[in-house]
């Protein structure tokens, strides 16, 4: 028995806030690490439009649990399980997340937590530094292999850490910078490449 | 977000060599390592004992899917996964526990494996010595706060590495040997230590 490490957002649900800045209206908060590098910075500049506009945790869980797992997702997801241990490793936070988790069937999540003041969202704790890749190291110690899959930069640590790695609907730059991985772009795929990534 | 580490047989589901001692009739299987103190020996004798009554692994599988969690194991086990994210860490084996897993909605499972061989089990791997302890140690390294709760000696381990530790129906020897750990009985008690052991 093996273990799979997946990432959340591009993965099994959209990327949380680019549906947050859909639904409100805010379309600086489209913004990634893509747009502004440094990802404190980014998320500094994240939270200042939230708090500019008034809009707190709760309206921003709304919106998420509105959102639902990406079509398919929770299928795939019950067919991995039952063939993998399934780890979630994530950049998000854990209060953005949970909502989500419930729809998911509560797999395991590592991700980060946010600081909370009375709804308003006032800063966020890291857990630790290239967190993907130590938790991939971290299984590797209780000697497990690991087949990972993910769709952008922050997964490539990740992906290079893992005994497989796959990368899922990957932006074409990713998919140019990093041609070791394979490239999967539905559900259908992504079960092949699990069941044949170790052979 | 912590996350909480539970033993399986004897927290969620039976003791599985009971369930196939007394389903195939072989009281020798009900011996465990009060009785025998080497694992090694103890699983060797078990093994033999399955091949000369030519009980293959899928006989087995029959009697463990048939067995189910134990009443209220489920709920608790949805309760828990909300507040914490869960790993199941435990000294059986996966051809065995996967059928209960299903019945538990796939918890992540950390645990060791069988060598089979057209259904006869041959022998088994344990992933790696002391490994509840390890994989504690392993969540602590990726900043994890730890509660974690088990039923025996086996646990005590891993009960010891957690930032807290919970002794859920313990045999009174256990108890009288480790009183440093709390003790509780049913699944409300077991939720209100899980909510208060890090308080």
């Amino acid at each position: 028995m093996d273990l799979a490490c997946l990432d959340l957002e591009g993965v099994l649900v959209p990327e949380i806030w680019i549906r947050v800045a859909e639904s409100t209206g805010i379309a600086e908060l489209r913004l990634t690490t893509r747009d502004i590098a440094d990802y404190d910075e980014l998320m500094r500049h994240r939270l200042r439009l939230l708090d500019a506009n008034g809009i707190g945790l709760s309206q921003i869980q709304e919106v998420i649990a509105a959102m639902g797992p990406m079509p398919g997702a929770a299928e795939f997801l019950d067919w991995l399980r039952a063939r993998f241990q399934v780890v979630i490793l994530s950049d998000t936070f854990y209060e953005f997340a949970m909502p989500l988790m419930a729809q998911l069937g509560h797999p395991t999540l590592l991700c980060h937590r946010l600081r909370v003041e009375a709804d308003r969202i006032t800063g966020y704790t890291l857990r630790q530094p290239d967190s993907k890749r130590a938790a991939v190291r971290a299984f590797h110690h209780l000697n497990y292999r690991v087949v990972a899959t993910g769709d952008s930069y922050n997964d490539v640590a990740m992906l290079a850490e893992a005994n497989a790695g796959i990368l899922f609907r990957p932006p074409a730059n990713v998919v140019a910078e990093f041609p070791r991985f394979p490239v999967v772009t539905d559900y259908a795929g992504l079960r092949e490449a699990f069941a044949t990534a170790l052979n």
